[in-house]
């Protein structure tokens, strides 16, 4: 969505995933995180985790000097704003869930949404496996949804995204998929000033806290590329 | 197996899993973890993660002035021992199956022992859902059990134990399972002092480094039983 802009990515691997953990723990990582990024001289920060998301978008907004944004309000949008009926489907891992983030963010863009949340936390590991489709990655996918595509759901937002082309398959061709990470990357050439066209191709660098040989494996599968200044830092403590 | 003894548990909840987790990074949590034991006064530490002893316990047999027994060598042991043919399965995390810990093990017990290995990343999180039987655990199981199960093994080692009924199933009758907590358990009574008949009765003191309540749901579903003297500490930096 912004080719010419340079970007920095912090993966906290050695603390992954965010997901089951209390929303203290995660907006103390969270903070430790953007404290890095920030003295690389990043202009903006995007959270590009639903769970840091939920439990620590204001803490960072509050704590720093450039504009963050979350992913979630674009998803939450882009669902509040298309859906025919208002009936939204919402799946993400059990902290996104269990904050109730997405359900407040939708209705804040449309009061009469009904929106049906379901905990998967099983996606992320099923993703890490490779297991993203064949039987037990689709009967778990049924499982996770069964009750939501009964309720009668016309969009679906996905707050984790690696599953994808699956869950487009188990919902059926009746159920519009929000991808949160789509509409967060739009949104965020709404915050980011374009890039003077005199400063160079754009870099792309890659920063992880645990060993960076597991990360290019999952960033080859991920990104569909390998991936080149990559390497790895501490945070913590 | 030691009823009489005291222990003090701690969860390095904020952090887990390690299984994915590099050996540096699990060797420097397995550190801090062992230094906040020792500080509570402990007089033998068990490593009660396959994880952590694979990566970091010579790092903490050679760290520590106390006796420290991993995880791994019981388990390891009463398979090589008891196996009729010599033909042993493992399975168990990404990190345990990499290191080629139990491999090791076993065939220092049993120099002709065949080992064959599968990392079963997927079953923490079945566990932590509470999906330990049911289609997707079923058919995950067998998924990543069939090729142990065609090389015809006659003793299954579980190096991740919160599937045990239904691994037991899935392997049928003439597979041994082992269960590397319950080894454990019995190898530590060789390296415990019997308690002393005059100091009372043995208390049961549990922590951890996230939200203690989610724990304790946990805990009760693991137990079978709720947990007194539960408290939140902090081990890193």
């Amino acid at each position: 969505v912004l080719p010419g802009e340079s970007t920095i990515y912090l993966g906290d691997t050695a603390r992954v995933p965010y997901g089951p953990k209390s929303e203290e723990t995660v907006r103390r990582y969270a903070l430790q995180a953007a404290e890095f990024l920030v003295g690389r001289g990043i202009q903006a920060l995007v959270i590009a985790c639903n769970t840091a998301t939920a439990h620590a978008y204001t803490t960072l907004a509050d704590a720093l000097d450039i504009p963050v944004l979350g992913v979630v309000d674009p998803g939450a949008r882009e669902a509040a704003e298309t859906s025919p009926t208002g009936v939204i489907g919402v799946i993400g891992t059990r902290g996104t869930i269990e904050s109730g983030t997405y359900d407040r963010a939708i209705r804040s863009f449309r009061a009469d949404a009904d929106v049906r949340s379901r905990a998967c936390p099983l996606f992320v590991s099923l993703a890490e496996e490779g297991w993203v489709s064949g039987d037990v990655a689709e009967l778990t996918a049924r499982t996770y949804l069964e009750d939501l595509v009964e309720a009668g759901i016309d969009t679906l937002v996905l707050g984790c995204t690696h599953l994808k082309p699956l869950l487009g398959r188990v919902v059926g061709e009746g159920v519009r998929i929000v991808d949160s990470a789509d509409a967060t990357a739009r949104a965020t050439s709404w915050i980011v000033a374009p890039a003077d066209p005199g400063s160079g191709p754009p870099t792309r660098e890659y920063y992880v806290t645990d060993d960076p040989r597991r990360f290019e494996e999952l960033a080859g599968r991920f990104l569909g590329a390998s991936i080149e200044h990559l390497g790895h830092v501490e945070i913590d403590g």
